[in-house]
C-alpha cells in the first residue's frame, strides 16, 4: 500500500548540501505538507509513495531555495539610480535625498514586491532584509509567499518612519507583535551601522535581542573610512567597540566586514557571530573585497547577500556565488579558495545557520521545510557539465532557475511566475515610481 | 520618393558607442546591404526609407555587436572540466592531457561550433581566437555566420596539429592562403606566451607579421610565477624581453596583462599596444586583478575577452563587461573607477580598434558593417531604468538578448537562434565529445 504525499520530484540531480560536497543521482525527494518528507532511490520512491503531484526535470539539478541574508527590498525602486559614484556622493547626493523624499508605507510595500518577486525568480526563497515601515515589507513578503527575517531597523536620526532610537525600536517591536505566529514571516532588531547607533542604543537593542530571541542584524567595517572614524570618535575600531558593548554574540549577523584585521576575525569567531558577505556591493561601492577564505578558515559562519538594488543592482545569488568563489581566488592569487560547494553552501545552509533558521531551511534534509529551487542544466550553452555544483556557480545563472517552491507550495514553475502579482501589475508598480524619483 | 532599404530597426534606445557617452531615444538605424546606412531621428527614417524588414524594438537598447578579444573556443568542450584547482595542476594535470588525447580537426570544428552559438547568442559577433586545427575553426565561424579572426598558434612543443615553431608557421600560412578574401574570416599570429616561444620564433613572427599585416596575438604576463621565471631564464620581465625582441607594436594584442609595473605599462604605451583584459579568466585560475583603470590611463587600447570555456566558464561578454567595472572599482576603492560607458567600449570599440577592425565594426556608425545586438530592458527584474547602459553592464546578462545581426543578416531574432546548427545537433555533438573526454 502506497503512502498518498502531496508532491515528488524526480531531477537529474539532487544537492542536499547537507550532508556537504555529495551530489545524488537516480533520486526523489517527496514532499508533503509542506515538509521534505524523504530524499530517496528514485525507485524506492516510486514503490512507496503515491504522489498527488509528479515534477520530472530530466536535465536539472535541485538544490535548498537560497538565503538571502542581507536585503534592502524596497531599494528595487531605485536600481540603478545612480552608478559609478563614490560612495558619499551616491548616499549623500543621490540615495538619501530620495529616500527623505519618497519613503513611504507604499514605496516599501511596492519596492518589497518587486524585489521578492525577482527574488523568488532567481531561487531565493529566504530574505534577511532591512528598510524602514517593517510592516509593509512583512505584507510584501507575505503577499509574494516568501519566507523573510525582517529587520526593525534602528537609526538615531529621523526619517519618514520614525524619529529616534526609541520611536524606531516602539513602532518595530509594535509590527513585530502583529505579526506573532506568522509561519513565514519573522523579525531581527537591525541596528543600521556603528556609525549611526549610540553606545546606549546599541546596548539596549542587546538586551532586547536576549530577552526576546531575536537576530541582530547590523552592517559593520564596510569601508575604510568608517574605521578610521570610528576610531578617532570612540578611540577603537567598530567591531571592538561592539564587542565592549556586548553586542557581539551568536546572533549577530555583520554585514559587509571588508577591512578585517587579525583581532577583529579573532573577535567574530570568539562570539561565534555571522558574517553576509556582500561581494557585488563591495566590489560596486569601491569597499573592497573582504576576506572570505580568512573568515572560512576561523569557523566564522558565512551566507551570502545581495545588498539593495540601488548599489547591486541585481538581486540575485547565483551573481553572488559566482562573485563569492571568483573574489576569493583572485584576491589570495588561488585557484582553489572558495571552491563551488562552498559558495553553495553559503547560499544556502550558511545563510539559514546565520538567521538560526537552518533547523527549518537550508538544505534538503527530511523534516525541513520544502524550500527548494530547480535549475535547468541542459541547454546547448551549459554542456558538457562534468559536475552540476561547478555549473551553478561557474556556468548557470538565475536565468536557468525553472521552479521554486516555499514551504512545498509552487512559486515558479516551468520558468512561469505563479505569483499573485503579475508582471504587468509589477511594470506598472515600477512604472509608477520611476516617475516620481525621475522628477 | 523613398529609398527601399534592407532593414529599419527602431528600438527605445541607441548607443552608437562612437560618439562616445551618448544615448540616443526615438531614432533608427538603417541597414542596406550588409552595412549601417544611417543612425537617424525615428520621423525622418520614416520618410525617407522603404524598408523590406521593418524591427521594431520599443522595450531594447541597441548597441554594437559585442568583439570577444580573447577566446579559445574549441574548448567550449571542456568547459568546467577541472575547476577550483590551482594553475598548474589544472594545466598538467586536467587540460594537457585532454588535450593530446582529443584534440583533433573534429574536436576543434565541434567546439568552435558550440562557442560560436554561445557567442551569437550571448550578443558577440567578433572573436579572436586562438587555438589548434585553424582551419577547422575557420569552417565552424563560417558556418556559423560569425566573425572572426583566427589565431595561428605557434608554439615550440609538439601538439596533434603540429610539431615545431616551423611546422606551425607553415600550416598556419597555408590556412590562411585557403581562406584569402573570405569577408568574415581573417588571421592573426598568435604565438602562445612569452614562456613557450623562443626568441628566434618572436622574431620569425614580428616579421611575418609586418610583412603580410597581421596582428600578433599573445599571453604575457599573466601569473606571477610566470614573470618570475623569465628573470631568472632571461634575466628580465617578459615585456623587456619582446620590447628587446621587436614583438611590441601596434598590432599586438597582449591578453591578461595582470601583472604590471610602471615600465610595463610604459612599454605597452609606447609601442601603442593592446590589451585583452580577461577578467573573469584571471579570478578563476587565481592569476589576479589586471591594473585596467592604470592601463587605460596610459591611453593603451583595452578589449575584453572571454578565454576559453575550462577557465571561465561561461563565454559571455555581458559577465566580462560588468567584471571589468566591478574589479576596477573594489581593486582601486573607486566607486566611480571603470564606468559603465567604458566597460561597454572596451566590449566594442575597443576590442575592434585592438584588431585593426574598427573601420568596419565597433560602433553603430554609418559606413559600418550592420553587427548589431538588441537588449530587452523591459522586463520586471530590470525596472527602473534610468540609464540603458548602466543597466547592459549592472542589471542585463546575456539571457537578455533577442536579436543579433551580423553583416546586417539576421543570426538571432526575438531570442530564437537562427543558425543551420540548430540546438538539438548542438546538444548532440556536446553529449559526443563529453562521453570521450569523461573517460
Amino acid at each position: 500500500m502506497k503512502r498518498r504525499i502531496d508532491l515528488l520530484i524526480t531531477p537529474r540531480w539532487v544537492v542536499p548540501v547537507e550532508p556537504a560536497g555529495i551530489t545524488l543521482e537516480n533520486h526523489a525527494v517527496a514532499v508533503d505538507a509542506g515538509l521534505i518528507l524523504a530524499v530517496l532511490p528514485l525507485d524506492e520512491a516510486r514503490l512507496r509513495y503515491e504522489a498527488g503531484t509528479t515534477v520530472e526535470l530530466p536535465q536539472h539539478v535541485l538544490i535548498p531555495g537560497l538565503v538571502n541574508l542581507h536585503a534592502h527590498a524596497a531599494m528595487n525602486l531605485m536600481r540603478g539610480i545612480a552608478d559609478d559614484l563614490p560612495l558619499m556622493r551616491w548616499l549623500q547626493e543621490a540615495i538619501w535625498p530620495a529616500e527623505s523624499r519618497h519613503v513611504s508605507a507604499a514605496f516599501v510595500r511596492d519596492g518589497t514586491l518587486l524585489a521578492a518577486a525577482e527574488m523568488l525568480g532567481g531561487g531565493i526563497t529566504t530574505c534577511n532584509d532591512m528598510y524602514f515601515y517593517p510592516d509593509a515589507a512583512a505584507e510584501a513578503f507575505a503577499t509574494a509567499g516568501m519566507r523573510a527575517v525582517v529587520g526593525l531597523t534602528v537609526l538615531e536620526f529621523p526619517t519618514p518612519w520614525a524619529s529616534d532610537a526609541d520611536d524606531y525600536l516602539r513602532k518595530g517591536l509594535t509590527v513585530r507583535d502583529a505579526w506573532r505566529g506568522h509561519p513565514g514571516i519573522s523579525f531581527s532588531l537591525a541596528p543600521h551601522a556603528p556609525y549611526t547607533v549610540s553606545d546606549a542604543t546599541f546596548q539596549r537593542v542587546r538586551a532586547l535581542a536576549d530577552e526576546l530571541d531575536l537576530p541582530i542584524h547590523t552592517h559593520v567595517h564596510e569601508t575604510v573610512t568608517e574605521i578610521r572614524e570610528a576610531i578617532a570618535e570612540h578611540g577603537m575600531r567598530p567591531l571592538a567597540r561592539l564587542a565592549r558593548l556586548g553586542v557581539l554574540g551568536e546572533n549577530l549577523i555583520a554585514v559587509h566586514a571588508v577591512h578585517l584585521d587579525d583581532t577583529d576575525i579573532e573577535l567574530l569567531a570568539h562570539h561565534g557571530c555571522s558574517v553576509a558577505h556582500c561581494p557585488t556591493s563591495n566590489m560596486k561601492l569601491g569597499s573592497g573585497i573582504a576576506p572570505a577564505t580568512r573568515l572560512l578558515s576561523a569557523g566564522i559562519r558565512l551566507g551570502l547577500g545581495s545588498d539593495g538594488a540601488a548599489s547591486n543592482n541585481r538581486i540575485d545569488l547565483f551573481q553572488e556565488m559566482r562573485h563569492a568563489a571568483l573574489l576569493a581566488k583572485a584576491s589570495t592569487l588561488d585557484a582553489s579558495a572558495l571552491p563551488a560547494h562552498t559558495a553553495l553552501h553559503m547560499a544556502t545552509l550558511g545563510g539559514a545557520r546565520a538567521l538560526g533558521l537552518d533547523d527549518r531551511i537550508g538544505s534538503i534534509s527530511p523534516g525541513k521545510s520544502a524550500d527548494l529551487c530547480a535549475v535547468d542544466l541542459g541547454g546547448p550553452f551549459s554542456q558538457p557539465c562534468f559536475d552540476p555544483v561547478s555549473h551553478l556557480v561557474y556556468v548557470a545563472g538565475r536565468e536557468h532557475v525553472t521552479h521554486v517552491w516555499v514551504n512545498g507550495e509552487s512559486r515558479v514553475a516551468k520558468g512561469v511566475s505563479l505569483l499573485q502579482i503579475n508582471d504587468k501589475e509589477l511594470l506598472r508598480i515600477a512604472s509608477l515610481w520611476h516617475t516620481r524619483l525621475a522628477n
